[in-house]
């Protein structure tokens, strides 16, 4: 999602948007987790956020890969649903308290930032098949699965450790 | 995510703020649903997105069943996430022409709005479930398994129907 007009009149039009919005989702994940290895009490959950660091690193470079691979050229695009996003994961940094509820409240914030990318990229992998981009679908899917990889490691937590804190609350 | 400030300070807090959001995310989705069903050109989409609004309608009498079984009372809050991923939707239905690749953006954003619920919707479960809530989690559960639904059925038509008429363009 972004500000600017969108004019996609093929499917390729509509895959480099999207490959951009996502690209701009990605870059504002690297400023975003940081601040939630920051928040977290909890050691196995900031030591999460920080390893989803370091693949979103890579998946911005993949990105970079794939447009040169493909000859394409992506669009100055701000994704503004995962800057609703991230706003709500600072939000919630302001307004509770650090301890094992904000964790609960960082990892719900952080899942919904997971499905916003697991979305996209089933999405983008649908129109890179369309368009006979194997190279791209391939490197797309190696990004799905991580992003997949880390709500279920989220899940986990919130299950297990986190949410037996929260309780002693 | 809202525009309110948040007190959070205990699981059961963060339970009822997460069942608010999810509340006005679906209320949003009643109103959006009809416009992407009038926007589809594909059959089969515009039924899948008609069938999904009667789901959603459901969906909150189980939150309203829910709200009453646990005698708590939801906050008034707007969920500016849903708010971006809607106003998704409606840019693109301004800005492409009608036909089938208006038909893969509108899937892509709606796929996200499942990915969001999903995610939503796990979350809460965990909290009810931590809550010992269960017969909220179980209500809960029925819905998420709804929103999945709908999000595979999506990618199927993304996949097959949709594909083949957006490429022949």
């Amino acid at each position: 999602l972004e500000k600017f007009i969108m004019t996609a009149k093929t499917v390729k039009d509509l895959f480099i948007h999207s490959l951009s919005d996502i690209y701009s989702a990605e870059k504002q994940m690297t400023k975003s987790l940081p601040q939630l290895a920051r928040a977290a009490t909890n050691e196995e959950l900031s030591a999460a956020f920080k390893t989803h660091l370091e693949e979103t690193q890579g998946q911005i470079d993949r990105i970079d890969r794939l447009v040169e691979g493909a000859g394409i050229r992506l669009k100055r695009v701000k994704c503004v649903a995962m800057e609703g996003l991230v706003e709500e994961g600072r939000e919630q940094i302001e307004e509770i308290e650090q301890g094992p509820v904000l964790d609960t409240a960082l990892i719900a914030a952080a899942q919904k930032v997971e499905h916003y990318e697991i979305a996209a990229y089933g999405s983008l992998i649908a129109l890179a098949k369309q368009l006979g981009e194997t190279e791209a679908a391939t490197l797309l899917a190696e990004t799905l699965e991580e992003e997949k990889a880390t709500d279920e490691r989220l899940s986990l937590l919130a299950e297990q450790k986190v949410a037996a804190e929260a309780l002693g609350k």
